[in-house]
């Protein structure tokens, strides 16, 4: 994980009906949803929202891939704690570190690579300057 | 319930996990889903992909309203047919009956009223020719 | 819709890209979604966890019928606010009335009634006594 | 990859709105979706249908680990062919290597390790006996 000057990010997620199961846990897939909300809430509060980046920048985010442990199940009306953390990043691409948390539970971890793209095109395209500017790494980016 | 030329319109439907919530039954909501699904393939038997309607004809079809009657739950592993019916049509919209089954058993009812939009402005449009052909009332259109 | 003591409750949403489709607009049926969860925050802000209402009290709400009104589209990073007000009560079921706000505009309003069963049984069960107080109506119970 | 005598799984889905989010592609987490679709086809063609293994067998499976590589997005209206193969086994789990492909366009990888548990106990749990037999590896369980 290369240093950066930005702090893992926090955003609580309430576990409701639509989010779980017949097993009468979260499904599977659904933490990838929760995982992505945090990613959402982090951007925005860099100041960048995606709508906004696709129709003024022409620039979209996509997931490249994404590897998640699951270590113990979430349930109904849990609160839990998302967060993502800068793992690496690139001219053009970010890896996330994130986590989700029930107290001081670790429920699952997932590496999240998202790149950026021009929404024209779908080629690879710089991230935000903004964006870029806020992650100020101590090694080179790659 | 006006009469027309077109029969009622099945699918199947598979009920897995990510239906089913912690209650061990489909989450209410998904069953509009299922009835969405039906509505496309019956589409889709008329000849008309909603993504060539939007590219090609400007057109999008988007629901105005839905009420659902709930009657009994649908489980994991369950195989359902989706029924989908014409019960009222218009110039700009449709009507549709829609149930959902196991078997002979009746699990919900719906009404679902869909608008024929220009995909631009979304002012009400004509249904498409091709459908508003095949849709053959002996009651003249509302 | 009945006199009642409850004041209508409002949760705030925020839309992500899992709620909308490729029409650009939040998916129809994940409006029902919006609506659940603030009528299950609305349960809790008065004291009603589903998860151990159904472990301790052996009671669960199903919902037996909806019915929306989809007005206008919402966005991606639409920040909504959803309204639930009890329109209608008696012993074992109740009918919310809600509404999916952005600022003032009015998005979509729904009606949803919701029972109370017995989660071993499925018959209908008195609301939980807890519940029942707090809704004290001016007219008679149906 | 362990040599097995089951041959690769493929299992036909078709993409919906409600698979669909704003960027008009298929939403990330919607492929976990698809791929378990396709291990519970699999599971239902040998025989195993998860409801009633749960019921009389007290076994239940659940994912331990996902990795997946977004390569091209999938469109409103695709067909895909969802493929799953074993790619190792043990006592209690199985990886299952799968794809996601249109044509012969290859969307998405992924490897997902499904264990299987006692769903009192939650504990590790050998594989349904049933299962078991039918995957005859050539090199020694691990």
């Amino acid at each position: 994980m290369v240093a950066t000057t930005l702090a893992p990010f926090d955003w609580p997620v309430r576990v409701y009906y639509e989010d779980t199961d017949a097993g009468g846990i979260v499904y599977y897939a659904n933490f990838l949803r929760y995982f992505e909300r945090c990613r959402t809430e982090w951007l925005r509060a860099l100041g960048i929202e995606q709508q906004r980046l696709r129709e003024k920048d022409g620039l979209q985010f996509v997931v490249v891939n994404a590897s998640i442990d699951y270590r113990r199940p979430a349930r109904l009306d849990d609160r839990l704690t998302i967060r993502a953390e800068i793992a690496e990043t690139a001219r053009t691409w970010l890896v996330f570190a994130q986590q989700a948390l029930r107290g001081d539970e670790l429920l699952a971890t997932a590496e999240v690579k998202v790149a950026c793209l021009d929404a024209q095109s779908m080629a690879p395209a710089r991230l935000p300057a903004s964006l870029a500017m806020k992650i100020k790494t101590e090694s080179p980016p790659r």
